[in-house]
């Protein structure tokens, strides 16, 4: 085991920060974590958008449906899904970008936005801040938006908050491993079992830390899945001119 | 700056491993890495298919289009975007899953794949490991689905080869930071310029380590995104039981 590992096996999310600023240089080394980061086809078809201003992190708190912890952190981080800047290249090497109009264009910067999100959150914690993954601005993505200034061919589609940690979160449990890991094929005999067992689990941890109304997996599950629950994705994106027929 | 923080500053992909397995209790560190990480509403809408055996790993090179590092590497860890294992668990609370039949639920299991993804990443380099990470899966995702028994409502979006080092990569320069990082809103007006800089940049440096044949990066991405070069993403997904439309 080392240090890097260790943190990430100790993983969770903050929701209470002091009122202290991210010193200059180390935000910007946190943001090098992400800039740094792999790529597919060295694309970069990923950027961040960051917001320290205090009242545009007021209002981002409103957009994610009154999630407070984002105005008090000092810093959000929006990451972009930009086939902006990669059709600004495919251009000027004279020809027409396509790949914004695919399932496999929004899966390349899903995954990429994906990685620069983890990036930025390891980066974060491991200087001693605390984070807190943000996918609630989708509950409203026209508005972030227009409060980012995002031209046609990007979409805002997950962010983070950060920050010097006042209370700190605890570590949730996991669906069981066997669920997550499979070995050289996937094994969906189990997965009934697993679910039982970390239902009971999860249900055991909420109590611990005072939390009696937490609900088990299968039920929070439900409740987000049930319905498609930021219904605004798909149109905005459209708008935005991203296509997902072919 | 931290050990980690220099980690992923200094990132770049190794084709070339040494004949050399990983052992059993690191190679479970790195995974927990992943499986500790966040997950949009602790959907935990992921899991990973772990192939060590060097048939199937011979296998895989060949569906990602003949990528020989995937057979010489001991490890294949494919990210699997999963609502089977959620659609057990709506189904479990008394309710129907709808999720996966929507943009907004591919975009949050592409983004959480892209977490866990990075969080691999970063744990096997921490090692000591070299790591590439693999879209090529997706050249033919109905292969991948076979190899590895994956079953409805599950997608396999993308992987990442890993083992011990024979030579290392190069540090790939990356865009302009002012065209990847923006302060409070999206910069669009500067882009032009610095993807000029860059596309010079990525020239210097495939000349200097020895590939003048290297394209730059606008020529580059052209090549790529002038066609949806995965074609079979969106038909495999809809296959599976993905959903486009809303």
């Amino acid at each position: 085991m080392n240090p890097t590992l260790d943190l990430m096996h100790r993983h969770r999310s903050v929701r209470s920060y002091l009122d202290q600023p991210i010193a200059p240089a180390l935000l910007d080394a946190i943001l090098d974590a992400a800039w740094k980061g792999p790529t597919s086809i060295n694309g970069q078809q990923v950027s961040l958008v960051v917001v320290e201003d205090a009242e545009r992190r007021q209002k981002i708190a409103q957009i994610a449906g009154g999630q407070p912890w984002i105005a008090e952190a000092p810093v959000f981080v929006t990451v972009v899904a930009d086939f902006h800047k990669t059709r600004l290249g495919v251009e000027k090497a004279g020809h027409q970008q396509v790949i914004h109009d695919s399932v496999e264009g929004f899966a390349v910067a899903a995954v990429d936005a994906g990685i620069a999100l983890g990036n930025l959150m390891t980066a974060a914690r491991s200087a001693g801040l605390g984070v807190v993954p943000i996918g609630g601005i989708r509950r409203d993505p026209q508005a972030m938006i227009e409060l980012l200034g995002l031209p046609e061919l990007t979409f805002p589609l997950v962010g983070v908050a950060m920050g010097y940690i006042r209370d700190d979160g605890a570590i949730k449990p996991r669906l069981p491993r066997a669920s997550f890991v499979h070995r050289e094929r996937y094994d969906a005999a189990a997965l009934p079992e697993h679910i039982a067992d970390y239902d009971r689990a999860l249900a055991e941890h909420w109590r611990r830390i005072g939390r009696p109304d937490g609900l088990d997996w299968s039920a929070n599950t439900a409740q987000y899945y049930q319905r498609v629950y930021f219904p605004d994705t798909a149109p905005t994106a459209r708008r935005q001119g991203f296509g997902f027929d072919k």
